[in-house]
Parts: C-alpha cells; structure tokens; sequence
C-alpha cells in the first residue's frame, strides 16, 4: 500500500485547528506546525499544541515565533494597549472586523506553511479557518484562502504543488463540535480562551462562541471556566 | 501642500533595495522594513539597513526576525548544509531555481509589511525585486506580485488598499546601478556578498551579478572585494 502524502497543518491548539487536524489525519502524514506570535496566552495554546500532537503521534512538528506581529500591534490579541472585548460587542452585526483581528495574520502562518511544505515535500496545507459562524477576521473566507492558492502557485518551484484544504470553513461551531465528537478529536486538550491561561474567562469573544457551539451541539465543554454567562 | 503618503519600503540593505527606496522618496515619507532570517551575511545586511535608513533619515524603521526561514532551512543562504554556489554555475541558464532559493521567502517578508502598513496606515509597499537579470528566483516575477496584491485585497480590512509597487523589476543590473547614480542612491552604503561580512567574497551569484551589474554601467563598484573575477 502506498504511503499516504504528507500535510502540514496549522495547530494553534483551538477547537477548530483541533478538529482540522482530526481531518487532515484520515487521509494524509500530519507535519503539524504552530505559531507563537506574543499573544496573550501564548503558553497555554503551545500546551494544547504539544498535547494534541501527542495525541495523534505527530512526528513532524514545527513550533514558530512570529515576532513581527506582536512587534507590529495593532490587535487585542498582540496588544496590551487595546483591551479584549468581553461583553459580545465585537460580535455584533454592525462590527465589521473586530480588535481581536491581528492585520494579515494567516499570511505570515501560511507563509511559514508554504515554505516548511516545499521542503519537506508536503502536498497540502490544512487550516481550520471558520468563515460563516466566526468573528469576521476578512482573513477566513474562501476566497482568501483561493487568492492564496494562486500565490503559492507563482511563488513556488514549478514542480512544487501544494493545495490548501480549509475543511470546517463552512461548518457552524455547533457543528464543528458534533464533528470532533464522531471523529474523536480531543477536545479536552484544546485552548480557546483570549485573555486567560489556567481557566477561560468565559466572556471573550472566543470563550462565548465556544460555549454558544457546544451549546448547540447539546454538550459540555470538557475545560474549566471562571465564568459561564447565559445566553 | 498635502503631506506625502506614507509608503512601506522592505530593505534588505543590497543594491536593488537601496535604489527603490531612493525611487520611493521621491514620492512617499519611508517606512523602512528588514528582515533578518539567519542568513549567512545578517550582521552586515543590518548594518547597511542603518546607514541607508540614516542616509534618508527614516523616522519610521521595523526590523524583525524571521525565525522560520532559518528553521525550515532548504536554502543555500540559510541552511549550513548547502553550500554557496561560487563558480557561478547557478547562474547557468539551465539551472531555473538556484540553491540560494529561499523557499516562499518573499511572502514572509510581504506579509509582515502588509500587517505594517495596515496598522501605520501606508498605502504602497515597494520591493526591489528584479525579474529579468536576477536568479530565476519564482517570487521575483510581476506576475507573483499581482497575485500578491489580490491577497491583500481579500485578506485585509474593506477600507484597507495597498499597493505593491516594484519599480526596478523590468531593469537590467546595469540600469539599477546607473538609476542609482542619477539619483543619488548611496552604493557604498549597500551590501550584496552572500558569504562574507568583512569585504565582498567577489565569487558568488549575488557578487557576480553585482560586479558585472557595474562593469555594464562603465562604473566601478565602491565596495571593497577578496576578489573580482574577471567576465
């Protein structure tokens, strides 16, 4: 039987990279690469990292420091000047883009993909990226993601062919969580919170759309929060 | 008189950069970015990147560390495995990617300038990418960047526009330098050598281009060199 191709995937260590990664192993070697880029919980989410790569005996890992992101600022996320919303408001239909959204990020995590892909002779990049039900960041839609395959098509050696594979982009968190549940991707070792590392906060925006998803989906959420606000 | 706009310039510190940012300061207030990514010639390319932006007086500089080009390796100028090509046989027109390839590294170094400029608010990123008389590098060519551009459309804030502007990319080696002369860019100020910090090793790609980049202008080089082979 012929080996199954290699993929990189991008692993923050959050529900959604979590499942992308439970995907990605059903038909591909996992070469699972995580970005560490000054945010705020930096440490718990390289824990997830590590923890959900043991799970799946990832041989292949590749832990990166983006420093011109927390360099450069601009987010909540990066930026200790600019506080993380935690009342929904950044949810709301008449907020575009909200300020947890780090300018450009997925091109620098893509970049680093592209690059580690084309020497070590992987065919496809997974990313968990979220388009409908998620927070609006302009950098997780299809069509991002289809102008980056056309990039990565010029920028690269001619004989180079690399495919980005984006397979919960049109799934509702609720179903992201029923997903992970059938496939059992380890969602009990996955970090989502944006302001704390030992239990989420539970009203930033991430935490809120993390439990409104396990909500749907009728379950628990395995992982300890301070607060829990009704929805 | 309205103030100019504000451009991002990425400045390696060689010969093609310095001259697109004396092209970008006829029309733009600089924004000067460099990228150190373990490259064997790292201490020298900052310190051309210094002079250069203190020659413009550039109040706003970025200076960042790609930890992942030198982590992924796969290139001559990165990976202490792969020796430099000297003899010029990379130049060979049958040789299309030479060993000094950098994997995608070009759309690190685009991405950390569009995050840039997004947050300070410039509206062009020059790049001094040669796509003729160059290396045969992929993400040299126009056609990378327009597909750059249409990235950045889709992957930025709606009310985002940024432009990337390469104005040397249709040059001979020859006419960069005479571009230089004729307004004013400092030469001596640049660093091209891949291999050494001290004087230029004269035998490289990057030195044989450069050498005879002057030769063909009827110039001499003002650097100083081990050795200059003769064309």
């Amino acid at each position: 039987m012929a080996e199954k191709p290699k993929a990189v995937v991008l692993l923050s260590g959050g529900m959604d990279s979590c499942v992308t990664a439970a995907i990605a192993n059903q038909t591909h070697r996992l070469a699972l690469l995580h970005a560490s880029y000054g945010q705020r919980t930096e440490r718990r989410e390289r824990r997830s990292f590590d923890e959900i790569a043991d799970f799946y005996n990832a041989h292949e890992r590749l832990v990166v420091r983006f420093d011109a992101l927390s360099q450069i600022g601009g987010s909540a996320l990066t930026d200790r000047g600019i506080a993380v919303p935690e009342k929904g408001e950044a949810l709301a239909p008449e907020v575009t883009i909200p300020m947890s959204y780090v300018p450009f990020r997925n091109a620098h995590f893509l970049s680093a993909a592209v690059s580690w892909a084309e020497v070590i002779g992987a065919t496809a990049i997974f990313i968990g990226a979220v388009a409908e039900d998620s927070s609006g960041y302009p950098d997780c839609r299809p069509e991002y993601y289809r102008a980056f395959e056309a990039l990565i098509r010029e920028g690269t050696r001619p004989e180079t062919h690399i495919a980005i594979v984006t397979p919960v982009i049109a799934m509702r968190k609720s179903q992201i969580v029923q997903r992970a549940v059938e496939i059992g991707a380890p969602l009990d070792r996955t970090w989502s919170c944006y302001q704390f590392e030992d239990e989420a906060c539970g009203v930033c925006d991430s935490c809120r759309l993390r439990l409104a998803a396990f909500a749907g989906a009728g379950l628990r959420d395995p992982i300890a929060y301070r607060v829990q606000v009704a929805r």
